[in-house]
Parts: structure tokens; sequence; C-alpha cells
């Protein structure tokens, strides 16, 4: 049997006072989901531990298997592997937004204005031949990925990833120089390089046409690259050593890309998966029911309802579930009996607050030999009665590994 | 926001054949503490592990996130602490009890017949002076906290913590002598250091006015002083370092309060609370609610439930807790409605055996973004379907702080 993980990330909520106390969950219409999770089996989890709420990175890193506490190594290297950077082990990763920022480093918009992929990409492309003076017998690699998002590579020996981030995570103060966060060498030199890199990319990128133009168009300009989450690449024991798969993932957002890459598993591009709300479903539902054929373990994953979420508009996030929800049936009858199905999220994103927080998260499991339950929806309330109980995410593989009849036996 | 922990101590308990099988819980008549179950998320909760029957020292360590099999370094430091006597890291505290013994030792009553506060205070001072042959240069510290409660510490170099109980724990058996139990000098320097201050208050107490005058009224006799919990400061990471809060508490019980202070957090004395079933309860609730405007976090620990189940009584048991929720009806329009309140007890104890039990506890967190369930009634029962399923103690402090939006992420 095979394993068909869908993830809608930052899916759960809290009840919203926006949508009469209801989550997006509860407000959508989502007939098929409800019916895998009336034919299934249900439940509530902690994709870390109870109230301990997760970003991204360890969220999936929990979800496919690997507790965060033991194997995260910042955000930087997971973004890189997505972003389809070959890392070596003592190359030092960020992930980086473009932002717009003032003459004198305030942070103006944290994402430059959700910055399009067409500009962002013609302004990384300037980064590419940066020579920095701090940086002899080093090669810096600067790489757009989505919308506002980047990765910076800084490739070679001597560097440390005990550098602070640069981002302020907020609007409105000053971008925080870079320091090193322990007493080596290593780390001053790659705080050095990275201050050098902040000074250079800013005067090319104000001085680049594409933000010309911006201004002129009354834009934001992109005008400075904002690093953070430094780390080194991390050593996990790929799925296939571990449960005896081959996986592939189906993604749009380059971390999640990256987690899989990390974890052994082939990325395969589904055209028009952007990772943003405007992604063609249609598109990754269709070549992730495909690659059934080929892999033990397909993993979905769908982005929009975190950014819905972000964004506090847990009516559009309600709307977007609605649409997988459809386009999920449209392919329905195409799953073969033979494969176990999860859905669930990577963590709750609150609508209220526009944050990741640490309320449990929904998960239906519905397939041939699952002991089904009396929930008949799948939201936050209807789940907790389910007959999964209350999980964690290092439980998830296991439960639909050993459901698909893979996972061998521990003991006689 | 802020976050109100209401803690009952010992108020779970088992189905009570007094009562027609039904636990303190069920039968009491409390409204609001229902109303708050109607209106918020229930659950139960073990407070270390399924199964594990914890103190009251072990149970609230665990239930101010400090796992007990790391932090807990027996219960002598945290009465200690609790009874605002200063601890160096070389100290040696025990918890101590007044007791009536016979000439040769033997365990008349464990608790010199619940001696009044005032007796106990008398006796306690007759031991301030106390002058050891055994123990020079070494301060010897006594002081007494609720009824028959004390604390006895042994300051100085060159002690140990290694030494046995003298409280046999149970009547009709003798004392059992100090001995030192592991092979260090220090222990067997302790353990003779016990022995003397046994035999030297015991040769005290016997000839104290309130004790003559005790005997001439036919009550028990205060004429020992059982030593037991020995253990060194434990070194806890602030509640403020770890979720980045400020706590007060409001108990009656030195050990509570010696728990709180461990944790960094402030000891706020209520008027009349006595960490008996005669307490203050309006003031404690009083003192409580006036701290939510200068905390984040405000404990409020309330005892007589758990003395209650002690003298098997589990009438007297619900009794008290119709009280507290009276007293919490008069309160509730004074708690804003940015407070998450979570109502919970730190164990099981059982009004059949007596005893501390390791059954869950019934839980309830109530608030503005809480997702609600079904349950309607808070009690061991209801609150088994409840929408937190089965949660440990160590999680409740991570879900309260997540739910008041104070919690940061892990990870990105």
């Amino acid at each position: 049997m095979r394993v068909f993980l869908i993830v809608l990330d930052g899916m759960a909520d809290r009840p919203s006072p926006k949508i009469e106390l209801m989550t997006p969950l509860q407000l959508a219409r989502k007939p098929n989901i409800d019916l895998l999770a009336a034919g299934g089996v249900t439940g509530i989890m902690d994709p870390v531990a109870p109230g301990i709420p997760v970003g991204s990175d360890t969220g999936h890193l929990a979800l496919l298997g690997y507790d965060p506490y033991v194997y995260y190594s910042g955000r930087g290297p997971l973004e890189a592997l997505g972003a389809g950077i070959d890392l070596g082990p003592s190359d030092i990763a960020f992930r980086c937004n473009f932002a717009t920022v003032s003459d004198d480093w305030v942070v103006i918009d944290r994402r430059a204005g959700r910055i399009s992929d067409e500009d962002a990409e013609q302004l990384s492309r300037s980064l590419l031949d940066l020579s920095l003076t701090s940086s002899r017998n080093l090669e810096i690699v600067f790489k757009h990925t989505v919308e506002h998002r980047g990765v910076l590579v800084i490739k070679g020996e001597g560097l440390s990833e005990k550098v602070s981030d640069v981002d302020p995570h907020i609007e409105g103060v000053k971008v925080h120089m870079p320091r090193p966060t322990d007493s080596s060498e290593n780390a001053k030199r790659t705080a050095e390089i990275l201050k050098e890199f902040l000074m250079k990319s800013k005067e090319i990128l104000e001085n680049h046409p594409i933000n010309i133009e911006r201004r002129r168009r009354g834009l934001k300009m992109a005008n400075a690259v904002l690093p953070r989450g430094a780390g080194r690449l991390p050593t996990l024991p790929s799925i296939g050593a571990r449960y005896g798969v081959k996986g592939a993932v189906v993604a749009g957002g380059a971390i999640y890309k990256g987690v899989c890459k990390a974890a052994g598993m082939d990325i395969i591009n589904a055209p028009g998966a952007t990772g943003t709300i405007n992604t063609n479903l249609d598109s990754k539902f269709r070549t992730a029911i495909e690659l059934l054929n080929k892999y033990d373990f397909v993993f979905l994953h769908i982005k929009g309802t975190d950014s819905a979420s972000h964004d506090k508009n847990p009516e559009l996030k309600a709307r977007f579930i609605e649409k997988i929800d459809s386009t999920l049936g449209n392919y329905l009858d195409k799953i073969t009996s033979d494969v176990i199905i999860c859905i669930t999220g990577d963590h709750t994103t609150c609508s209220t607050v526009g944050e990741h927080r640490g309320d449990p998260v929904p998960i239906l499991i519905h397939g041939e030999g699952v002991r089904t339950d009396d929930t008949s929806r799948f939201d936050e309330f209807a789940c907790s009665k389910g007959g999964l109980g209350r999980i964690r995410g290092l439980d998830v593989l296991n439960i639909l590994f050993d459901l698909a009849n893979i996972t061998k036996m521990y003991g006689e």
C-alpha cells in the first residue's frame, strides 16, 4: 500500500470573531474532505507538544518523523536545499527577505510590498556576481525562491552559523546589523562578511532599473536583503533508511521542499505550484496522485491556508479550503483503494492574531484497514472526539506506514 | 493577556462508597465552575504520567513546567523556601512534623493531635537557640509553618542530603534514627547532627510549659520533631527566563510558596490564608484577582480539598468545593476578558484510602480564543470527554501561555 499525506499549512485555527466564532474549517463547505473524515479515523495532533507553537521548519521536521530538538539546525539550510542549492557541510545558509528599508536602515516593509516573482527574480540576478573584500576564497550564492523570499549561502571553510538574525521580524525598527553570537573567530568573520553583503547589496539594489521603475510606479522598492536563520546542512537519516520507503514531495515553497530533500525524498515540480493562494491546485493534485504510481510515499504541501491566516483573513482561508476540497473531489476516484490518505496541518495559525499558535491540529486518516470513528466532519472540534485521540507530529508517519503494512515489527 | 491558574489541591477523587459512588466533584453543587467548563475547554491531566501518584512537591513542580525527574531535590528545601528561609547551596533542609512519641520513640500521633498554630509556634521558638556539640561552625534554623508542620535547616559547609527520613510515615512504629545513605563523611556527620537534634529537641519539648499544659488538658504532647525530605536548594530556570512572564502566588502552605519561590515568582500573602479548610477563601480570591493587574501569571493554591480527602471525608470535600465555587462566583465579573482561567488539581487524593493516587485530574481552560467542547460539567467523568483530551502536567503552562499569546514560536 502507498501513503498520501496532504498538509494544508496553518489550516487549524481558533474561533474567529470575524466569522461568528467559527474556525475557517467549520465555515468552509468541504463535502469531500468531510467524506474522508466520515469514512476514516480522526484526531487532534500536536506537531511537537501541546502548547508549543512551531515554525514551518520545525513543524515539518516533526511531521516527517524528525524530532526538531534533535535535528533542527536553522531555517537557512532547509530553504537552501529547497531552492536547489547544493550545500557542503561547512557552508552557512540564510533565509532572506527582499525588504523596503529607509536610508538609515529602518524597515518599512519586510516583504517589499509582496514583490512579484518576476521583479524579485531580476533583482536577485544582480546579486549573483557580488564580490566581497571580506570573503576571499569564499563563494557567495544568492537565489530567489517565491515572492519576497530568497536564500543566501556563503560557501567555504572557516565560517560559523553563530551569527544573529539581520531581519528584526517587525517593521518600524532598524535592521539588526549582524553580530557573532559566540566568541569564535569564525563567527566574527561570518558576521563581517554578512555586513559587507548587506551594504553592497543595498547599493546595487537601490540603483537597479527594476527598483527605479518600482519607485516611478509608486511601488515599494526592494532595496535591502534581510538574512535570518543561519545554519549548516542538517544530517537526517533518510526516510528510506528509516521506513524503507521511496518518497516524493509536491510543494511550492522552498522550505517544504528543503525539509523533504534533507529527508532523502525527491522534489517533483508541478507546473503552476507557486506556494501562494493563487497556486495551481489542479496541477498539484494531479502531479501528486500520478506520483502514487511510482512512490510509496507522496507528500503534497499546500501553503495558501497559512498565508490567509497571516493576513488575518479567516473568510479567505475558508474559501481556499473549499477550493482545495473541490479540487480533491475531482481526483478522489483516481486514488486507488490501496492508498492510505492523511489530511492534516503543520500547526495552527490564528487568523485573529495572524501568527502561528500551539493549539493542536485536526488530522484524518482514510483507507483500507483503518478503524473508523463517529466523526463525520473535519474540523478542530469534531476531530477532538475522534478515534485517534491526541497524538504528536512524530507519531504521524509511524501510524501511516503501519496502516500501509510497510513498517517492520519492533521486537520478535 | 494574563493567565490565572487555580489549583484545588487533591481535588480529584475516586468514586466513594460514602457518597453513593460519586466523587466529591460530582456531588458538589458548583454552578460557577461548571459555567466555566461549559464555556471553555476541558480534559484530563496526568501531573507526571498516567498512574504515577505524586506528592505536593513533585506535582507542583510538574504543573509549573519543571520535570520533577530532572529538578526535584527533596521536599525539605522547597518547604524552607516557602517558610521564608534563605537557603545557601550547601545548606541541608528538612520538612518536619511536630509529633507525639512514647518514651521509647514509638510514634503515637504524627501530627501531635493536629496541634494549633499558636502552640506549635511557641514550641518552635524554644528550638531556636539549640546548640549542638556535633554542629560546631554550623547554624541550626527551625521554623514553624502551618499546624503541625515546620522546617529544619542545617546551614554551613561539609553537609550532605544523603540522610534517611526520621519520620516513619506511619504510626505505631519506632522513629527511624537518622542514617547516612551513602558512605561519605559528610553524610555520616549530617546524620549525627540530626540525631543530636532529635535528642536535644525532645528534652526541651517535653519540659516546655505548652506541653505540660497540653498534657494537663488531655491533649497530645508535641514532644518530638520528625524530619524528612532532606535536600539542597534546587536550581530551576525561572518562569521569567522560560516564558517571559512575571508571576505571583497566593497560597497558605509553605511547600506551594516554596516551589513558586524556586521558580522565581513573588509570594503574596492574603490575610487569613491558612492552608487549611478554614482558610479565608474570599481574601485569597480577592488578592489573586487584584494581582492580575500587575502580573502576567497568577497562581492561586487552595489546600482544603486535599486535607478533607486525607481525613477520608468526601462529603466535607464536596462542601468545601461548593464554598470555593460560590466565592469564585462573587469574583467572576471582576475577571476581565483578557484573562485565561485554568482550574485543575495537582493530583488525585482518594477519600476512601486517604492518600494521593495516580488517576488523572480534570482540567478546564476558559478565555478568549479557546476552542470550546461539549462538556458542561467539571468532574472526573465529564472532563474525560473534553476537547483537550489527556494531557500532562508539563503541558499546562505551555498551553496557557500559548492561549494568552505570550509564547514565542519555536523555529520559523
